[in-house]
């Protein structure tokens, strides 16, 4: 099972603190980390996930993996920029966001769009057209996160 | 001058109505219009910039431009999927965002990560970690969301 | 009708004759022009075609279009990096290889993968697994290049 | 270590056993085997890496990772069609190329501008303006190839 962890290449230490927890949690529920491979919010759940001996992947941006954070096991080069933004999420069975700005938005829009079930820590929250959006489900702390991602991915499995 | 109006490819009468007159309006002004190049919102821009005159680019999901309205002049093959949403927003000064689905909220994102003028008509609205998000300029009408978009996009030109 | 030219951004005098001569002649020709909007063979192509009054597309690899060459008329900003190149190809009917490096030979690649005519003046040539591969066509001069890219489009618009 | 091991989804039979002895003899040399993910030749290296306890990474082209073959590992779903080839090679260290159509040759071509190198079997070759360019390096057998592959990547990672 992949899950996607997706926020800030700056982030605050609280966010980094929940990252941390979330990419330890994932590794010791065996799950593979897949993330945009820089700093802030994604070099915290890649440290986590690797002091759990847990997989990590990190879809770089740029043309070479010199900008991937050192806890990245998988650097993927895309080559595309941040259309890697898509990559990141779609190669995962259930997305957990937290905090985050621009980017992470566009990352959530992606999931969305393809179904993919968004877990939220302190993110974006949508409406449109004046109505609220529920599609981001909104958690608290990093437990409670990576169980729901979890219990999504497998409902989502089973569907397949 | 180009000005992006993105929204779905399916839409209600009501946006449909909107974007032709935004099309419209655009092409009264001498701008280029840039959108995805499908149908719905995309199609009705395309047809009220086309029966002003104006000039319509459409930056095209697939790997052919089968997938064109008939108002799209220039039809730009993109084959990178829906990582052609930056190609649309980033190739303009500014957005008028109408309705719209997860693929809009993409490409809002985008444009806002690139500090891109986003113009919004019953579209979206955001908010990050419980407080308002004020990025999208929301207007009323047609008239107004192109009057916003050409003003900001003509400061933004100076600034360069 | 929407002609690729195509070619590496630092050129030689006499590959820049070239390339200016043939953007004169699509002009003249009333072929639309897509190029990478760069320097070299790009910059050539549109200051040729912009000196008889022709459209000129120049699509972008990066993040902004402050990179384009002076005489592109619609910069399209991609913000995908390399794979840009699929989109100069792949807009247009007909592409003209004006000698280029190996980016020049990833755009021939993706050309012949859609079955989209290749003319090649002074440029790569192919062979796989000891055999001559022909799909490049080999030209001598502007003019021809320029008479055999049209031709083709026309007779490929005509299949369509 | 990564290696790319590039080639057709349709491929002979002479070149399906060939990538199997690839997969087999980098599952071996403890490399890890990115391919694009489909089948031919990306199949039969993946099943050869996985008979001997390798790990595969597959970058695919589509919207989701049904259409990788069952002996990837980790699917990576790009989202950004034949884009993906860059991803391809620019996340191994050295790229092994077996037979291939135009697609394999766009990877040569975006691997090369990269300067990553490129071992090629029965595979393309190539010639500039008359000029052989001798940037492909032609081996005989699984053996050679990996050999070479694996110095290269080595000799990279070095001078890093």
């Amino acid at each position: 099972m992949i899950i996607a962890v997706i926020g800030d290449a700056s982030c605050s230490a609280e966010e980094a603190r929940l990252a941390e927890a979330v990419g330890e949690l994932l590794a010791q529920r065996s799950a593979t980390v897949i993330c945009g491979g820089l700093g802030g919010v994604m070099e915290a759940v890649c440290r986590g996930a690797k002091s759990k001996g847990g997989l990590t992947i990190g879809v770089l941006p740029g043309e070479d993996s010199s900008m991937a954070n050192r806890h990245v096991d998988i650097p993927i080069v895309s080559g595309v920029g941040y259309a890697r933004n898509m990559a990141v999420v779609k190669s995962a069975q259930a997305v957990i966001a937290i905090g985050g700005n621009y980017g992470t938005l566009s990352e959530i829009a992606y999931a969305l769009k393809r179904n993919i079930p968004v877990i939220g820590l302190d993110t974006w929250s949508l409406s449109r057209n004046g109505r609220e959006d529920g599609s981001i489900i909104e958690v608290h702390g990093a437990a409670e996160a990576v169980d729901k991602a979890i219990a999504l991915a497998e409902e989502k499995a089973r569907q397949v």
